[in-house]
């Protein structure tokens, strides 16, 4: 008689349910509920208002939709009696926010305010606040904030206060309705419980928050603007709680549209990159995640606060409760790939993949294996995206270096994979610099899962092991996880996220571990990258701004 | 009644014979013979005695087919009296050399040579007197020898004395029995003529000769080898003439196979870069020739020696009698054209080109010319193929910077042919700073003829005036003007190369002119290459010397 519990991962596109067997963290059900309203970034879905460039919203009834579709469909296949399901836990994109009322409406789920675009929820690649963002970061480093170095010295245009400030400039009508700024894993959260909560993660990483020395104070907030003087006091309601804290329980309605029992436990919400670190057992100082996809995000837990140049963010119960969750992030992995084989493939390798019926990537990867490192001569830096970690800079491009006439497609698409590598082992060395060890390395995501030379590649160059989640729903395992801790010990969970790691952590038998020979070689060849690197990136050369400049001017 | 010379163009595939009317420099026919024996870069043709690499030999009778097929058949399609061709001159490539016996036998032709590879012909690509080249220039720069500068501060391994060296060094025994060492375009024209001549063009940039001081001193061949302490004055034999001079008259026996009348003036050999300058005009200071090909080569006039950095040599009667003709080049044009669509087009575009009947250069122009300079971002350095002038490296590679991940083929194209306007760019900037003006640009070569769009731009970038050849085979039509001057005017010829080009030159009446916004815009991009060019091509960061080396240690 085994006991369940259920992860809810929010992604961009869909929402996906996950029931997980808290004896051993196996998955036994999976749904996934497509968001009816997408990504909603030209109109609004019931009203022709047109919404201006780099918007990016979406309707939080999709969110609820998630639950009331995917949990009972889960149920169905895994075929469990509801009564051995002992909790709950969302995580989510972030920051993904959304004004509320007092009784935790949306203001855009109100006739009143469904017309005005900032009534909606905003994704966390809603980018339109980036005048708000630029304005923050100056007035903080005039007057001398220190919490910008918690954060890289920069406040991304994503997180909550320059969203917040952004429907102050342009909608303060809307600030004004709004009793409450709510992260969407918070919102579900509260759909299912009742309880106003918040979790430490999203405040610690997106809202500024510190675990001593609280939010930053009204003055700053007034330097912003005016009406923002009481943000904090006036708008952000609720207790902050540790991630793996139980929110409330399941109310009565939605458990039965969920078709589970009320009253069973639900755990405050998380995000989707740090409710993974568990899923691979990362719940010790020295251990780093590298969720890799499109574009890569690492948590590295540290036992002390160290300031850390170039770093996301350092939150204490960011990931782990009890430690500092680092945060640190590549802006292009996956997504530099993909431009390669969608951009720079000749037909004759697209011809023959085909005929050998394997994936552009296999086929590309296969003949990329054959190159022994250094062979092809080519170096690349991998800004496709700009670069975040360290250097934190949007501006910065891509270089491929070292052409010859005899280049090859794979050469270049090594070269990239290197690139990506190196960027890591650029943020590793500035952790360690700072003194914040990185022992081992643990990777989830698309990546992994799919390029095994990627993952030899990166042991290779970080020159450290690399073992991999063996869960497909890396994400919602760990949300599953951290439900079996809200719902404790005594109901068939987990006192704590270590004791749930020991047993539910899903890890593969292969270790990537550093190949001596490779490790040499890329060695000198790192020392060729951190020259470019520094050279492009921290202004002796800043022809790629300056390029930037130029191609802006002439559009 | 008109009169014809006949200007025959011997290429590295192929020999062409193109007849030409004197009065207006049409083309009147033209025939073109393959070599048997193509490049022999493998294997002897008559034997299975293999060749190492970097080998590159031709077959001299070979050479001699091409007169005696295309002469004939050239002289027929056209349809002319025989009576009326007054000349005939030749161009070839350079320097492509061989050992000859006192009868102007190349060894090779002799039984008891011909299974030695260093008794054949060696063409203008056998690479495989590089380390005599090395040794060369380091013991010429030890001494101080003041020809050094003439040619870049480098010898190439192309050139004559080390590919004379690799005999001595590898087969004695062919040097001893050498009576002399001539170059394919004197041997040519010695088998129309039975005059051992040689010309001032190949004599002053490939054999290190000079107007004034003539060869270097015997005391500096000793020193590369004690063998080669004499071989100017042992094995150089024959008179230097200035090109345009008459060699001689063409002989009985092969008159009778040309079906020409025997007695006719021949003119002095002459090589296919540097023949080409008259055909379009440019025969005064300050008007440089550009051809452009896979690689490219730029001959500029002007009316004193002046020494330039990184230029492959200034000649006096180099060109045009009575100027120096300066040389430089791009090592790679064309072929990084051809690189960049063999190996990073997607099948997409080139599935849509062949819909659309283009060849992909074509297609990519046509989406390349939509952009507006600047609008990529995009910049490249274009040493695909090292850099000729003015850094003259070999071991320079090529540079990609800025791509995001918008970037589309059609950017990076277009950033490749900006990177050879460039170059350019800087040649004629290193000229025009050394005291050598640059006034007007003049074009041949298979690029100009095909790409509008890369003419533009080189106008643009250049901030210069660019006209074109009208001629199909301009170095062919070069050979027959410089035929018509060796003829003189009493036969219905000219009286020099300047009365020559005034009615036979032919250039398109379409001028390329900068266009003042483009020039503007690439004026600011100019300086980010000129920045990255000085800072990976001279010295402040050598990446890829120690990535190429690194390649050579790990293969």
């Amino acid at each position: 008689m085994g006991k369940y519990t259920i992860g809810i991962d929010y992604g961009t596109q869909s929402g996906r349910a996950v029931i997980i067997d808290v004896s051993n963290g196996n998955e036994v059900a999976s749904h996934v509920t497509p968001y009816r309203d997408h990504v909603i970034d030209e109109k609004l879905p019931h009203k022709d208002i047109k919404l201006e460039q780099d918007w990016a919203l979406q309707n939080p009834d999709d969110y609820v939709d998630v639950l009331v579709s995917s949990v009972p469909k889960a149920m169905e296949i895994a075929g469990i009696n509801k009564d051995d399901v002992i909790g709950i836990g969302v995580d989510f994109t972030s920051c993904t926010m959304m004004p509320v009322n007092k009784d935790g409406k949306v203001l855009c789920q109100l006739d009143e305010y469904r017309d005005n675009p900032h009534a909606w929820t905003k994704l966390w690649k809603h980018h339109a606040a980036q005048d708000e963002a630029d304005k923050l970061n100056a007035i903080a480093r005039e007057r001398g904030e220190t919490f910008l170095a918690r954060y890289g010295n920069k406040i991304s245009s994503e997180w909550l206060i320059p969203k917040i400030w952004q429907i102050v400039d342009e909608a303060p009508e809307i600030y004004d309705a709004a009793y409450s700024f709510m992260e969407a894993t918070d919102w579900i959260t509260m759909q299912m419980t009742g309880n106003m909560v918040r979790n430490s993660c999203t405040a610690g990483y997106k809202a500024i928050w510190h675990k001593q020395e609280g939010f930053p104070e009204p003055e700053f907030f007034k330097s912003l603007h005016p009406k923002l003087e009481n943000l904090v006091e006036e708008k952000f309601i609720g207790d902050i709680l540790p991630i793996g804290s139980k929110a409330g329980e399941l109310q009565q309605k939605l458990a039965e549209q969920m078709g589970l029992n009320a009253g069973i436990s639900v755990c405050v919400g998380n995000v989707d990159a740090h409710v993974a670190a568990p899923a691979v057992d990362v719940t010790q100082p020295g251990k780093m995640l590298m969720i890799m996809g499109t574009s890569a995000c690492d948590i590295l837990l540290g036992s002390e606060e160290k300031l850390v140049n170039g770093m996301c963010g350092v939150v204490e119960d960011g990931a782990i409760p009890g430690y500092f969750a680092y945060e640190a992030g590549q802006s292009a992995v996956g997504d530099i790939f993909e431009w390669f084989t969608t951009y720079c493939i000749p037909e004759k390798y697209q011809v023959e993949a085909r005929e050998q019926g394997k994936n552009i990537h296999v086929y590309l990867e296969e003949k990329a294996r054959e190159l022994r490192p250094g062979e092809s001569g080519i170096i690349a830096l991998d800004w496709w995206n700009g670069n975040r970690s360290v250097l934190v800079d949007t501006n910065l491009t891509g270089v491929f270096l070292g052409m010859t006439l005899l280049t090859k497609p794979e050469e270049l698409y090594r070269a990239l994979i290197e690139a990506t590598a190196f960027g890591k082992r650029k943020i590793i060395d500035t952790f360690e610099q700072s003194g914040v060890p990185v022992n081992e390395l643990y990777a989830c995501g698309g990546l992994p899962e799919k390029n095994k030379m990627l993952m030899q590649i990166f042991a290779d160059i970080t020159n450290k092991p690399i073992r991999i989640s063996a869960s497909a729903q890396t994400p919602a395992l760990g949300a599953a996880m951290f439900a079996s801790v809200a719902a404790g010990a005594e109901v068939g969970g987990y006192d704590n996220i270590v004791d749930a790691a020991k047993n539910m952590a899903k890890l593969k038998e292969e270790v990537f571990k550093p190949i001596p020979e490779n490790v040499e070689i890329y060695e000198k060849l790192y020392q060729e990258y951190e020259l470019l690197h520094d050279y492009f990136g921290r202004g002796a050369n800043d022809v790629m701004k300056r390029l930037k400049k130029i191609k802006s001017e002439v559009k």
